[in-house]
């Protein structure tokens, strides 16, 4: 790590810094400038409680890491990109993956008509929640596990694998027991206890970014799951909160190719959830191809009209159709490039 | 609730939206202008699930809700301000109550020595984290229930009440049975689990902000514990993410008078985690208490360059004590203000 | 325009309003709900100085305009898609113009190699910053008009178009002596007095959006520019200003097609400063085929780390070759699409 | 400056950045780490260009400037704090100056009579738009030099000085003629053209801060106006953007203490702009005070419903005295303070 002494900084403190950076571990290296001087520190790891202690210290204007604070998910760790296999669906491998559903599970005619339809038009994984995050306590909660049932119904009748989201600690073990890949939103990318319970699951998770998450913080809530034991992580870009409100969030579409030089994990885009608008759901989805991710999530249902929630960034059935029809090419040229 | 229809709405589209309306309960009124037909829907609540249902169909444009969506929290329906009693210490009746102690819990010594200094300077509640949200696995995620049990000593010995954050739904109990006031932290204010099990306590909880959400979230995040049974919650501006960088956050001063115009609950700044800097600590403070805040929480530490979370912006004991003594006037003044 | 009257408003409050909306030149009609009157005000135009005017008055809790404030930049008003012609470049008739070249003219040799570079590549417009705008006072602030006269000598060299950017309204003739069009950068998208100027010549104009534009402001700067005579006016989408570090500013791609929906005007996407980083162009170009844009503009250098400004996103020849190699397909795909 | 090589990167590559760096005349120190080599580059200043250069070059992960990027504005430069003087009026001495009126000049009645009722309760600079950069091109434009000479009339009653936004190059030269103060507003604090003219004039600037400027951009800009000869610039703290619509804008109060930290310029705040609600500019003024601010710039109206601009964030005449009222004993307190 850099410190970066104030420029009226005395000998004293100076010296200070070089000890504290000993103790912690690391050598100093002292650069006197002409204006300032810095320290760089040369060690095992840019901790962030050492830069905080440092940065606390008189006589410190700035201290910050050279190195990332991400280990495990990173792509100088582990070159290879990792693969997860769901089944007999892969992600990862070069492929490109639709995952498709209603963003509520309502009712028995409402998903498994909506499973056949998706299933039908190519999709490999049907999405549904069945424990909702709700911003207001008066919404539509979902059914719980009577919505995981009904995904399992789906799941056999079709062949489709199932993603459902996990809201709390509590429930990991019976949302567990349903789905095929467990899901964390966007609201609970920072929720440590749950993250920390998928790490210790068999199951393959989809972690969404939050709304205000950093490309970094994505990646340390990616590596909690790792690190707690789970390697089998994809990550979502979903859309970020900007001020901009013609659409419902910005999607950050650097952010996949971006991902693809920073880590070995598979990305997915959901630009239902990004923008909120059914109509730009299909250029969205061409793009995503287009910057490479390996998979795409979005919102289908037989009548968005009538949708307990999201109705406005929902497919209609053949809207879906349509929708797959047009990427077909783009996956096509796609996978000719990488030949 | 308002639906504007598209410009080219057919007369069957129209139809079929005030026929909706009328199934949702609503009487519908239309306005037919030059350019638009704007529907408006009279009834018992905007509700998002029938606005997303309108804003699905053929022929819509928009549709918005003109009624607020928090009930419970409003000043419309409570006017008088909620008062909340934590023993013999009062927020909300328009004094200004300080919070203040590390940020996490790290041993007996440096929470006593605190908990001793912040007492002597006239603070009442005594913050300390024992259960940590870290960005990074790797950072020290507190000493758990070792923590809550030196909090609880703290208690014992100064007379100060104790908050301290609960980051899961399966900590509830255990928090709850040392913490005088349980915080949600900004990372959880979605965590609708957590939030639902706060409102079955009886003990009161403090509400931070989330980093990006606005305040009508931030409310409806409130109006989830109190739904629940808990109407002793108050809220916590502590800064949100912004593009500015050269603070750690951005503090939404604004935020406190305008939630006394919405809300009946107390509100509380936070200017520690708003700035991450320890000089703009003191004058934040000052400025909270003129902009109406019921309450001020703040990190102390005894050796912030030793401290193992939040050292920069960490004041020391003889900095928190002039902080006090510097406030002082600006609450004497306050009260003098409201006679 | 809705006008939300106060829970509390008196039956003289609501009055009042009525009177003054007719004042205006609007019909009202009074909607009583049970917990708000909305009175919905029809008539020529929601003026943005009417709506401040009713939100001003006692009683009024909120109002806000349902027609767009944009007129002649709005497809509502214009249904066919505007095509410009730059002598024998055409933009927006469905085709993919890119246009190329370093971010400042630094001299004859770098300026022409790259003009031939580019032109060899299949890029049809030569684009290069003669006047700078530079956050520093101490960074290059371009070759002004000694810069205009190698974009012309480029121009006559290889049969390119010249795209380059005008700073101010007293440097707008001598850049429109020697520019086929003319730039608005971000900094400038509301810069109302250099808008009006570029209203009145007859060059194309292209508009950046602001790095904090919102898109219906992006579109009424461009109505500036219509409504002062030059209907010539092509967007350009090249980032936003959000909480991310990771990237310069965060490509709001979605605006892309929601801007097809709303405008007839041509849109342009610039991946290098969407990004700056060199290696996030190449996908982001073809992810701006995709989601339908007429156009690229990206930056390129012989040298980019001798580069006198944005060396870290410029491409090199072989590295813009190689782009334009890639994009084929994608623009032989879209074609084959509309047709 | 700091260099951070790839993890990857060659001698030959760490070789070539040594040149480079002795090239543009510092001294490169070579750290290896375990994991990444750092140089750290000594010498005359941290030129955006070199370390945009370096930036570029193979084998860099990424490089970043240590000193910071402005010189005579900052505190390191001048450790006094400038103190403008207008006429009899000081701003920047210790004291709060008050600056007051009308958004737009719209004629005499309305100007004459705010004028005089600001001056009454205590206001010392008279504030009105006669140029007026609005979003949209049908709303009021300002009345041009026709406003200017009101304004200067309403000096000669009241003795107010007077304070008005120039909106573009060709106007700097009728507006100095007039106005005691210049305004550079924020949609202009990057109109780098603007900035320079008004470092040729010898009267104060008031510069804003952009909607999504960073303190280090908006301290660059007064950088420009100060290189060009004029140093008396204050700053304007009025609201940032952000993802919160409760308010217009999020005022950044925290960038006050941190503005008299990094520069000598005195720091006004406009609760108006920031906030664009009438019944928040009370307690903002006083928390403007409470964070050390040298003055208040607010919007006043006789009629706030009848303005032709920013009527709901307007004062009427009667809420601007109780303003005044108000503050008194915070100036008051404050001053008693520093003694």
């Amino acid at each position: 790590m850099i410190v970066a002494m104030q420029a009226e900084a005395t000998e004293n403190q100076i010296n200070h810094i070089c000890d504290r950076i000993r103790e912690f571990g690391y050598t100093p290296h002292v650069i006197r400038g002409t204006e300032r001087t810095v320290i760089a520190a040369i060690g095992p790891g840019d901790k962030k409680e050492h830069i905080e202690n440092l940065k606390s210290a008189d006589g410190v204007e700035d201290a910050f890491p050279i190195l990332q604070p991400f280990k495990l998910v990173s792509k100088e760790v582990k070159k290879q990109r990792s693969v997860i296999q769901v089944g007999d669906v892969t992600i990862g491998d070069g492929g490109f993956v639709v995952m498709a559903g209603p963003c509520s599970v309502e009712g028995h005619e409402q998903l498994m008509s909506t499973a056949e339809a998706v299933a039908a038009s190519g999709a490999r994984i049907l999405r549904g929640g069945a424990y909702k995050p709700r911003t207001s306590p008066y919404d539509f909660q979902g059914l719980a596990e009577e919505g995981l049932k009904l995904l399992a119904e789906a799941r056999n009748r079709t062949g489709l694998k199932v993603i459902t989201e996990v809201l709390d600690t509590e429930d990991v073990e019976v949302v567990a027991e349903y789905a095929d890949i467990l899901q964390i939103g966007a609201r609970n990318m920072q929720n440590f206890a749950l993250l920390k319970k998928l790490g210790e699951i068999n199951k393959p998770v989809m972690l969404k970014r939050g709304l205000s998450a950093t490309i970094k913080e994505f990646l340390l809530s990616a590596e909690y799951i790792v690190t707690h034991g789970n390697p089998n992580v994809m990550l979502c870009e979903r859309g970020i909160r900007t001020f901009e409100t013609a659409t419902r969030n910005t999607l950050d579409i650097a952010a996949v190719p971006l991902l693809n030089e920073l880590t070995h994990l598979p990305v997915v885009v959901d630009p239902s959830h990004a923008t909120g608008k059914r109509s730009l759901v299909r250029p969205l989805a061409k793009a995503s191809i287009a910057v490479g991710a390996d998979g795409l999530m979005t919102e289908v249902h037989p009548r968005p009209e009538e949708a307990w929630s999201d109705g406005p960034q929902s497919l209609r059935f053949e809207e879906f159709a349509a929708l797959m029809n047009e990427i077909e090419p783009y996956i096509t040229l796609r996978k000719s490039e990488s030949n």
